[in-house]
């Protein structure tokens, strides 16, 4: 049996006791390790769990899951993925393959980021498609998150971006000279989401969103340190100070906005009376 | 400290770790039992954690959240919710009360149907805003979800439906006489979701789905015993036996389908050769 177990969002102690029991049992353990990122270190997991944990990078999991799924008719694997297993696309085509081998799947699911960022005071049920940031290159900044956010904000709704994270990357000298030498892991703050957000508005102007538009920075969401901070978009650019470290994502207010959340988000106010004045005049329930 | 602990979507041992150690030190323990519900008894829940547990109907929690509040700024308060604790708007509005009376909350994620239901197949992506659909009266057939869908269908995406539960409701005689007895619980299926929005379609006529569209039902998910089914609306009115036991809840997929996302989803299929007919028809990645 392959199991794909969801590991939450914060550290050691968010799997499932179901999840703990699989682990335990299973052959081999493998840890999906570049969609996202638990605040824990593996060696943690590992002693926590007391079983060995395999790390699997992209490269393993797209190019040589056979390995990943070797004898999994006869035994139990378990590939642990931080947040839920069905957060990312990748782990669908992990399922697809172990199918292909007659390979039974189970899943253990778990807390993702699209859900547990509820806790910013926003309603679940107002939240349209979810939008993925990625770094900007001077060569490479793809928008197509403008349209996604302008398909939620013509309906009223607010948009989660997810916002990039590198790891294990090869700068373009290693890469060229094939030199397995790794770049420290870079995570998307919100600060810099809301700058590029800004930059692509600006190279547009079809007013989807603007340096006034409101906005959610969380950090750390469903972790012991989780933080929120509300502003505009402008203000955002420079709160990651006080957002703190890693995981960062970013929440777009929609327009149809409700009293209980407004009267939820306003605590994390940077600028209260700001914030409640373009709310006042923008965001008031339309729905 | 009042903590919102999720209890994920299965059963007992779908708490995590985190979770499981909060109720075990905590001084009184609440389980939310009217938005949604595990597949075990609170006497599975009580043996397994080792505690009482209270059941919070909605009277309690809408009405007397003071009781659950009460010396929460000394001792710890835990307030179990099944699935995610910020699924449900109630939930939002007790941690406002909580704040009103300088009690700090923390909240501990947990798997919710909102992602969830990823394991349909269908990318996470491609959802726009969730809607509810409640037991149709007589004289009270609420209709919002239908322009919700139209919105979400206009941009291509899915629309996952939450189906309606009645727990501890009196009939209209015992409630006019005072008489707190109560009717058995009920669970919508996927049969009577699908049979109230085709006759919703029937009265509008506005074309935003018909019989011929294409939707996931699924059931207990998230448990050992997680079913989908795929079809058409008018297949899905009669899939209820093969789907079995409650929770259930509805996929309706957008037009913007991914290949991978229709591979994945086809294996449900009552019929195939009518789905891949339809999907190569109508719903084809446009974006």
């Amino acid at each position: 049996m392959l199991y794909l177990v969801g590991l939450g969002l914060g550290d050691e102690t968010d799997i499932t006791l179901k999840g703990l029991e699989v682990v335990k049992k299973s052959a081999r353990v493998y840890l999906e390790a570049y969609t996202s990122i638990l605040l824990v270190d593996k060696s943690i997991l590992e002693s926590y769990y007391g079983r060995e944990v395999i790390l699997a990078d992209r490269e393993m999991v797209e190019s040589s899951s056979d390995e990943i799924l070797e004898g999994a008719d006869a035994v139990d694997v378990a590939f642990l993925v931080v947040g839920d297993p069905f957060g990312a696309t990748t782990h669908t085509d992990l399922v697809i393959r172990a199918r292909e081998k007659g390979i039974p799947v189970r899943t253990v699911p778990n807390a993702s980021i699209l859900s547990a960022i509820g806790a910013a005071g926003l309603q679940l049920y107002h939240f349209g498609q979810t939008v993925s940031m990625v770094f900007f290159t001077d060569n490479w900044r793809p928008a197509s998150f403008y349209d996604r956010i302008r398909e939620n904000r013509s309906i009223g709704l607010h948009t989660l971006v997810l916002l990039d994270i590198k790891v294990k990357e090869q700068s373009m000298e290693n890469l060229a000279r094939g030199r397995k030498i790794y770049e420290p892991p870079r995570y998307m703050t919100v600060g810099q989401c809301a700058q590029q957000m800004l930059e692509i508005e600006e190279e547009k102007k079809e007013g989807v969103y603007g340096p006034e538009s409101l906005a959610v920075g969380a950090a750390r969401v469903g972790g012991e340190t989780e933080k929120f901070v509300a502003g505009t978009l402008k203000e955002l650019c420079d709160a990651d100070e006080i957002l703190g470290g890693p995981l960062h994502s970013l929440i777009l207010l929609g327009t149809g906005t409700h009293e209980l959340e407004h009267e939820y988000v306003r605590e994390f106010a940077l600028d209260k009376e700001n914030w409640d004045r373009i709310w006042a005049e923008n965001y008031q329930t339309k729905k």
